[in-house]
Order: structure tokens, then C-alpha cells, then sequence
């Protein structure tokens, strides 16, 4: 038996699952889940679930970093009378990191000095992004020495994109140089989502053509084309495309200009090595839902009667129906189906009423009931029996999907 | 009979065209027509054509900025045999402006002194583009000082839009205190097209849907829904959505931070009056199609084997069809028609060609011969007998679009 943990860092929370898998035909098994949250806004929160043991929401002042919540975690994972397979912490052979982004590197990489290195430079791409996920790979050198480090990026699944989609129209040279092109991310999402409806509609990955959106505080679409991205609303970075809980999403390139004189100048806290401009801290924290409504709680915004609330969900669901509408022609009208995923796309049935209502042109169409009924499968339709083309929704899950490639490659 | 001239200025050119009306209810008749161009690539050059008076490209060393065109163009209006309506300075009552950034105006403005002082505001917001108009409007005050001088912005018909969409999820007190909103461009040009669409296709304006294209070196994408604009490409400034022959369009919104590290600064050129950033200078100014290929003569692009022409092209034609799906979608696909308008729009067949081909399954199809013909008339069909909507081409012209605004409305 071998023990994965997959590792999902954010700039304010460590997510770690643990999995146990016997071959690489066979499906990870999940062990354990515990996380950290609240780590720029302390105390710190530890939360943990393995077999009949559950811990919620308990204060761990200590805890101040993504190191030392990767610490306290793992002390967690040995110490649980639960989980007997990891109580030596050298039985954890793998540990798969979720990397947003990932440059050029078309697949999973095997993390040695050499890539990691060049994690590094990625970083200054997305310090924003990035950064969390080199700190926790840091301290599992450190502290699981043994154990075969892997980074996943969001950003490999749309390596299949074309050119013309990749290229932004800017001096070539500066473009190269710069490594500045539309990377796209949520990838190893919409790994898992493509993989998972492929199954659930009895297809071929690579017949499955999808128009994918995830939508969580972070959001983005994906038009899948034989199993492959041909598109992503993100961009250079995961500012671009939809807007989020914090984030602008697209606006005009000049805007910023226009916001701040200091567009240019370092964010409070951006550092020598890590060089944030004020205007990527204020389009990428300081926007988005939480200024327009004072709330990140998508839930609260899509049921509440304030014009600013209503102001808010009529911007997302314009933005992604313009997206639908844009992949609808980038896949030639030849859709599988539609996919709701991510936090906000598999519990905002009011945003997927709203969304496909927009859509009904393009052949999509909703059974009301099935789409207020609980989200209980992995993919579950929610789309009206008459409709031209399916709409479905998928709980995806990118821990599972990294152990199960982890799992499924050469590297067990 | 009133004497109306149409100016239109961008930062290396002018053109004026000479109208003569008789009532508000009869069309405007052109009677002559004159340019400068190479303003900023001397020497100027000077084109007119009046009866049967033909210059073309005549240098004229001594003009070298917009006052000094404009005033040279109305010397050889007034001297000019085959004008014999002009030869007094005077019989010239009404000059309308071309302004492209109007900001809240939702439509055309007499200038007096409290409205140049506002447009001088707003030179703020677009200094790359309202700064001309603004030195032809002084110099006219000076050489006309009986004309009524008016106002047509490129913003005014999409005041129309709707919140949702005009509104960008950023902080709302600095987005009103700044002004900082989706404002659309192209503006006169889309309301030229919408009502000659609308005559040609026999109905009313105001039941009148449609997908309208204006591709010349700007370019945009319009949602036009019972006669009025819903959604429109360009934002804050001309430079959000398509790309152009030197502007990049859309792209994510903190790319110039990974560009330049001076993205903040002054531009080489800009002044206190007139704040340019770099980023808005390399953003605006030195990207799109020539920064891709060399070119800005898409002519030459669309027929080049090039690879980096290919890629052009193929860019372009992929935003472009990505604007459709969006916009199919807004109108909930109800269309009357998809129109090509402007250089590009009404020259490039091969364009069309490729833009239609990927918009089929909307319903959109080319009539090949009538597609690659000579487009004679304000708007011609080229559209297939069998296709489920209309592709047209219109010949826009944004300067006879605001003589008979001028002639229509009460100022005459």
C-alpha cells in the first residue's frame, strides 16, 4: 500500500488529504482530510476528518504560516488514532502539491532543485499564486525527507490551447522574453471534471467536448475539445476572465491607470523577492464581490434583495453567459454539455437557473426541480429532458484528482 | 441652405467633409470632401475631392499639427472653384466634432465654454484619443467664431447598456469618484450602421437586433437590441476588447507589470496637461498587428503566408467570433443581422469569410460570390439564400452620421 497526500495551499489556508492506493489501476482510497484555515486573519483553524474522528474549527494560535500549518498538520495525521497507516510519518511516500502556476510545463513535474528553482522564477509570474504552495514544498523537504515531492499545476491542462489563443497581441520579443501568454488555470479541475462527466456520459475522454465552468472565489470557464482545453477565461495569470470573490477579473487594460497613480509602485508587503505591484494587490484583493458588496459569501449575495447584491450576481452571470456563448462557437455548436462546478457552481442554483436561462438560445434548458434537488454524485444532470444539449453538475475535486494521477503514473 | 462640415481628427490626421442641407427632413448632400494626413510622420499630406477636383496626397511641409491642418483644409475649401457654396469662411454655421470620449453624455452637446472645459476633463480619461478633437475645436472657436461647433461622441449610444454591464467589479466610491466604467466606443459609427440596417431591411429601428462589427485599425464588436446598444467591446477607454493595428485589446489586466517595470510612468511625449502612462503608450500604441507583424496594413496581412501574419489573422478572427457567441447569447439569439463595418469590415472578404465559417453554427452563412464582390451600395446582403440570419456589409460613415444628426436635430 502506498500513502499520497495531496497538498492545496492558499494564501490563507493548507488543505491536506490522505489517500492510500494499492495499484495504479485501481482508485486512491481517502483516508483522512484536515486543513488549516485563517492564517492571515489569526487564530488559525484546524479541521480534521478521518474515520469517526472530527475536529472542527479548532483554535491553533501557534499556527502562523503555511510551514507551520504543514507541521501541525502532519503531527495531527501521526498522532490520529484513526488513521493507524500513517503513524510513522516515513510511510508517506508521495506528496502531490496543487502549483497554480506552472509555466511551460506541460504536465505533473517530479520536484528537484532543478525544477524547483524554476518554480521560483514562476513565482515572480504569480507571487500571489504561487508563493504558498513553494513554502509548504520547502518544509516537506524538510520535514518528510524521503517522500516523493510532485508538483501539479493548474495551468498544465491547457497546454493543448492554440496559438492563437495563447499569443496576446503585444511585441513578440518582450512576449518571449517575459514568458507573458495566456496560461490558463483551474486546470487540474477541469482535469477532473473532463474525466468525470467523460465517464458519466459513457464517452471517450478524448470524444468529450465540454464547456466547463469553475466557479468558486475564484472563478473561470473552459471550452474542453476532445478531451483537451482549446480555452480558459484566465489568462497570464488568474486575474483575467471572470471576476471572483476578490478579484476584478477582466477590465479594460488602462483602468488601473486610472484608480491609482501608484498602479506601478510595491503593495504593502511585496518584497524583494516578491515583487507586487499595488495594482495586482487592488484587482486581485481588493475587487471583485467583497468591494461591490462588502461580502465574499456568495450565498448571502445570491439570495439577498440589496441592489448592490443584485448588482453583483447580474455581473457574474452576465460574464458567464458571454463566455458560454463565446465556446458555443469555439466548439462549433457540438456540446456534450454544459458543467457547473466549483463552490459556487455546484450549490448556486439560483446562479445556474439564472445562467442557462440566458443560454436557452444556444439549446441548454434546466428541470427546475432536479436543479434545487441536493448535488449527492460526482456528476449529477440538472438539465430538462427536452434540452438540445445537457447541462450537468460536477463535484470536482483536485486533491483526488492529483493522488489519482500521482496514483495512475510511473512515478508509485 | 445651411453649410455643415464634419471633422473628424485622430492623433495624425484630419479629415472635413462638406454637406449642404435644406430642411432637418431631407438627408444632408456631401459636396466636398478633404484630409490631412501624416501629421505625425511629416511631411503632411494633403487629399481632396470636390466636383470634379481631385488632389491626392499633395505635401504640404508647413502643416504640422491639427490647428495648422484644419486651418490649411479650410483655405482650400474656401478657394476651391468646384465649392462655390464656401467661398466665404462664413456661410460655414454649423462644424460637428468628432469627440470619442463623452463620458455620462448621452448624446450629441453645442460646446460653450462649460462643456469644452468638462471635454477637457475627460481628455483625462482618453488622452490618447480626446486630445485632437479638442485642438480643432480651439482652433475653429478662433477661425469660425460664428459657427455653432457640436459635440458627437463615440460613447453616446451605448449610454444604453445596462448596469451590469457598464459597471466593472472594483471598489464603486473610486470607480465614481474616478468615473471608472464600461463607457463602449465606435459609437456614431453604430448608429449609422443601425439605422441604415434597419432601412434596408424594411423595419423599424426600434425592433431592430443586431451584431454589428466595426473592424478598421480600432476595432470593437456591438450588441444592438430594438435599435440600441447593449454591450459594446471597448470599456473604460478604446483599448478593452478587440485588438487593433497597434492596440492590444483585452489582455489580462496585470500583463503590463510583467511587460516593464515603468509601467506607471510617464510615456516619452506625456505632459502635465496630459498624463500618458507607458503602459498605456505600449498597450495603445505599439502593439496589436504591427507589433506582430511589422504591418498595420491588414490587407497585406490577410493575404500574407507569413507566419507571424497568419497568427494575426488567426487572432483576430478568433476574438472577433468569441464577441459574436457573447453577443448571439445577450440577444438571446434573436438577430436580424451580423454586420461588417469600418476598413477592415467592409474590405477584407477573406476575414468575413473566416469569421462567418466559425460562426456557422449560429446560423450564419456566406454567400461566397456575393462575399468576395464589390460592395457598391450602404449595405449589401452577403449572406446565403438558406442561412438563418443575415450577414450584411455596410459602408459606415461616421461624418455624414453627424451632419444629419446636425441637420435632424433642433440646432439648425
Amino acid at each position: 500500500m502506498t500513502i499520497i497526500l495531496s497538498v492545496n495551499a492558499g494564501s490563507s489556508s493548507v488543505k491536506v488529504s490522505v489517500y492510500e492506493t494499492s495499484s495504479p489501476a485501481s482508485p486512491p482510497t481517502q483516508l483522512a482530510e484536515a486543513s488549516i484555515s485563517g492564517l492571515t486573519a489569526p487564530p488559525a483553524a484546524f479541521t480534521y476528518a478521518a474515520g469517526s474522528t472530527n475536529t472542527k474549527n479548532e483554535q491553533v494560535p501557534h499556527v502562523d504560516s503555511q510551514e507551520s500549518a504543514f507541521d501541525h498538520i502532519l503531527d495531527r495525521l501521526q498522532s490520529s488514532e484513526s488513521l493507524p497507516q500513517v503513524s510513522d510519518k516515513q510511510k508517506i511516500t508521495h506528496v502531490c502539491h496543487r502549483v497554480v502556476h506552472g509555466g511551460d510545463y506541460p504536465e505533473a513535474h517530479v520536484i528537484d532543485d532543478t525544477t524547483f528553482h524554476h518554480l521560483q522564477d514562476l513565482t515572480e509570474l504569480a507571487p500571489l499564486h504561487n508563493a504558498s504552495a513553494l513554502a509548504i514544498v520547502k518544509a516537506c523537504v524538510k520535514l518528510l525527507p524521503k517522500a516523493k515531492n510532485i508538483a501539479y499545476f493548474d495551468s498544465s491542462f491547457h497546454a493543448s490551447m492554440p496559438d492563437a489563443v495563447k499569443t496576446y497581441p503585444i511585441d513578440p520579443q518582450v512576449a518571449k522574453t517575459n514568458k507573458l501568454r495566456k496560461y490558463g488555470f483551474h486546470g487540474i479541475s477541469y482535469s477532473f471534471i473532463t474525466r468525470s462527466v467523460a465517464d458519466f456520459l459513457g464517452k471517450n475522454i478524448d470524444a468529450t467536448n465540454l464547456i466547463a465552468l469553475h466557479l468558486g472565489s475564484g472563478a473561470s470557464a473552459c471550452a474542453v475539445k476532445g478531451g483537451k482545453s482549446v480555452d480558459n477565461s484566465m489568462g497570464l495569470t488568474p486575474l483575467a476572465g471572470l471576476p471572483g470573490a476578490t478579484r476584478s477579473g477582466d477590465v479594460d487594460p488602462s483602468l488601473i491607470f486610472h484608480f491609482t497613480h501608484d498602479a506601478g509602485k510595491p503593495a504593502p508587503g511585496s518584497s524583494q523577492k516578491m515583487h507586487i505591484s499595488q495594482a495586482e494587490q487592488i484587482l486581485n484583493k481588493e475587487s471583485g464581490w467583497k468591494a461591490l458588496t462588502g461580502t465574499t459569501d456568495f450565498g448571502h449575495i445570491s439570495s439577498s434583495s440589496d441592489p448592490q447584491c443584485r448588482l453583483a450576481f447580474d455581473i457574474f452571470t452576465d460574464r458567464i453567459a458571454s463566455h458560454i456563448g463565446s465556446y458555443f462557437v469555439k466548439l462549433d455548436g457540438k456540446i456534450d454539455a454544459l458543467v457547473f462546478a466549483g463552490g459556487i457552481g455546484e450549490k448556486a442554483d439560483a446562479l445556474r437557473s439564472r445562467v442557462v436561462e440566458k443560454c436557452r438560445c444556444l439549446g441548454f434548458d434546466l428541470d427546475q426541480q432536479k436543479n434545487e434537488g441536493v448535488v449527492e454524485n460526482t456528476v449529477q444532470d440538472i438539465g430538462s429532458q427536452g434540452a438540445r444539449h445537457r447541462t450537468l453538475v460536477c463535484q470536482t475535486d483536485e486533491q483526488f484528482e492529483m493522488a489519482r494521477q500521482c496514483a495512475a503514473s510511473q512515478t508509485l
